[in-house]
């Protein structure tokens, strides 16, 4: 028995230490890796580049031509009927998507030229060229009248499949003055690289790290080496990238998506946490992120335009050119179901729940649709989940930029604090809402102000 | 130390014991599902339906105007152009693909009322009325010349995304009157149900099982109530469903891509013959199945499609409708990439390899836009991966019928015969040939053909 026991005890301490040294190579942070700040990612050699650093106005202007032919298309085009008793369980419900149509068709487009392309305008755009690509963005400057607050730079980062337009009602609270936030904001929007009118990579490897070091150098051109940062979906990804290759130019980065990505000790932690929810999360907030299995299979379930996206993304992206009735169908989704889940087998699948958001919807579409951009954006994902991508680790960079977590309960998939804290070493607040899906900035702004504001706040104090 | 012994050989029998029990609950054949032949699934209430159960000719008939169309949105698209140096890696690389539809539309569509439409209608082909659905399909009958040779009937089954006419010349070498065959074939190729000419489901729950109640009663209904069933794809799953279901209907079942889907025993079996492969396949062989890890990466990069279809289908079928350009990218892609994977980064993708397949893949095309069944086709892989059609658990119930499989390198998956054999308790013909992929019998057709040859000659003897 002695000896069984003295065994026994060799292998469990072995087990312990082997355990832990494999945890602790899977968790120590890493440095964060050497980049390029110029890399070229344009179209040809570098060699014959030379970069125009001016910074050019910008407006949306499409002649009616372009606008018709959305027009005939939606007119003939001719949709498979749904399978009868369906709400959005199959994608897309036809039925409820031809009123949309219609609705696109007979009262959206003829307002294109007299209120929604002014409305787009409505904030000052530009354009200025950053390691090869012609970058577009919304400039909201300062109000001069001010002058007692102190200025700080935001920049807001959109995602898949938004665009800046997702943040045209965030930026008006931004600039609503409140008498109890000392600071006013200086608001820079871009379109991401290869989204709406920002120019996409000709070369291959423009993942979320690359494209960081664009939006970076964009700020810097424009004089700001200190802002802050607000994101969800892709624009989540790429502020945590930032916060991570430039911490000395983050105040504070706040994200409506906190994730971390391909840490194999998130994932431990993840397991571990799935296995004793009461022990990490409040009980009010547990169904945000568990029972996991239930959580898991509805990832399955709304993941397959990423699975596709990330393998064969010129595919789909030509799929979806040329083709506004398509694109716009592929698109709506997402703002259905991201923001309505427990609406998939509705008849309208959540739509009919805020259609005063359908002409922000079409916006956004329109704006893919005219930037012929749906290819570009789409590679986003094929580079992020390539394997080259995956070598920068970048989730296991820690970062003590302040940062924040709002999660919103319809949203795809939330973190619990503990993980996030492996990266985030300086998470200063953690806020759970029981409303609102993906689309935060749009669907809720108000409510996303106010944690933005809370955020703003404790960091300036 | 003795005790410690009777311990371990307690806890080691227990595990045996407890393995064994649940290999067996896991392994051991179910018996058939009960399921109604007679099930509707055309619009409305089955009440008001009244089977016409008689068989019409049919031919492919469009008129110039929808073709025209196709030539102008042909003209009209503008693609987005390639990343640099990329072949196929994306997705269809625009560039090769835009010489494809310069080919469609300046030398295909010219010769489609001359040439190819007579071609597709130089088979006979018919519809019938079954359980609420139009079917379409092909039927070769015998020679009457060959008299002194006995008639077997044979169903050939086609699969996504293609359509009746990968069997063109697979027919044509079918009815070649080899002399050392003393069989004449009477061959039904019809349209799947929501593929091509036949009409789709109204209802939710259309699976493999369910549309191979359909197939079978379409064989009753044309007096065949025993035939041989080939097939790839989906046809060789719906051959599976048949010759599961109805054993007493199936002479021989040939497959050229046959696999077992749900089986957690095959799983297990599966890991451990990744382990050992030597003791599984032959040597040569091995590069079909092993490395499993590649195996498994290469599935993950080529289903996308899949993972959007079983999951999304109306969305992506929205994409794909009215739109000839984006659907003809989208079936390209599986007809080059499945058929040339190591030509991915290949300018070409592989499709110079076989320009003299140009026609079929556009003859293929056509009849999915003509038809405009990409979204019922599509509706397939949901139904096929449902929770409910899980349930059936086809591969759980064996089947005694004769069966071959027939192995082609470049397929998406192989599955190995020690797998293959819970389920096909009769598997007669096991073979591997170092060439072709996926669409064998478009590809290869004398191949397929002298390997469903040497199978039926088995059987027959």
């Amino acid at each position: 028995m002695k000896l069984c026991t003295q065994i026994t005890l060799v292998v469990f301490a072995i087990a312990v230490g082997v355990g832990y040294m494999k945890y602790k190579s899977i968790s120590s942070p890493l440095p964060i890796p050497k980049f390029d700040a110029n890399a070229y990612w344009g179209p040809g050699k570098k060699e014959s580049y030379k970069e125009d650093k001016s910074i050019k106005p910008f407006k949306i202007d499409y002649p009616d031509k372009v606008i018709n032919e959305i027009s005939d298309r939606i007119k003939n085009a001719v949709l498979p009927p749904p399978l009868e008793g369906v709400g959005f369980d199959y994608g897309v419900n036809s039925k409820r998507f031809s009123e949309f149509l219609d609705y696109w068709q007979s009262n959206y487009l003829p307002r294109w030229k007299s209120e929604r392309e002014p409305f787009l305008n409505s904030f000052e755009q530009y354009t200025t060229q950053i390691q090869g690509l012609k970058i577009h963005y919304i400039h909201v400057k300062p109000n001069k009248n001010a002058a007692n607050k102190k200025v700080v730079p935001l920049l807001l980062l959109h995602g898949w499949p938004g665009s800046v337009r997702e943040f045209y009602d965030f930026i008006g609270l931004l600039k609503s003055q409140r008498s109890d936030l000392n600071v006013e904001f200086d608001i820079i929007v871009p379109s991401l690289p290869g989204y709406g009118f920002s120019q996409g990579s000709s070369k291959t490897g423009f993942g979320v790290f690359e494209m960081s070091v664009v939006l970076r150098n964009l700020m810097i051109r424009l004089g700001y080496d200190k802002f802050y940062i607000q994101g969800g979906d892709w624009g989540s990804a790429l502020g945590s990238s930032i916060s991570t290759l430039f911490p000395q130019n983050v105040i504070g980065y706040h994200s409506n998506m906190c994730f971390i990505l391909s840490s194999a000790a998130g994932m431990l932690k993840t397991t571990i946490a799935a296995t004793f929810p009461s022990f990490f999360v409040e009980k009010e907030y547990e169904d945000f992120h568990y029972p996991y299995g239930e959580k898991f299979s509805n990832i399955i379930l709304e993941s397959g335009y990423m699975h596709i996206q990330a393998t064969k993304p010129d595919t789909i992206g030509m799929a979806l050119s040329n083709n506004p009735v398509g694109l716009a169908a592929y698109i709506l989704e997402k703002f259905a179901t991201w923001t309505f889940p427990q609406h998939r087998s509705s008849a309208h699948g959540g739509l009919d729940l805020r259609k005063d958001l359908f002409d922000a919807y079409l916006d956004n579409i329109m704006i893919y649709y005219l930037s012929a951009s749906i290819t570009t954006s789409c590679r986003l994902y094929s580079e992020a989940f390539s394997l080259k991508q995956q070598e920068h680790k970048l989730d296991r960079i820690q970062t003590n930029v302040p940062t924040a977590c709002a999660r919103f309960k319809n949203d795809l998939a939330h973190e619990i604090d503990w993980v996030l804290q492996d990266k985030f070493t300086n998470l200063i607040q953690s806020n759970y809402y029981k409303d609102g899906g993906h689309f935060a900035a749009l669907e809720l702004p108000s409510v996303l102000y106010k944690d933005f504001v809370e955020f703003v706040k404790k960091v300036e104090k």
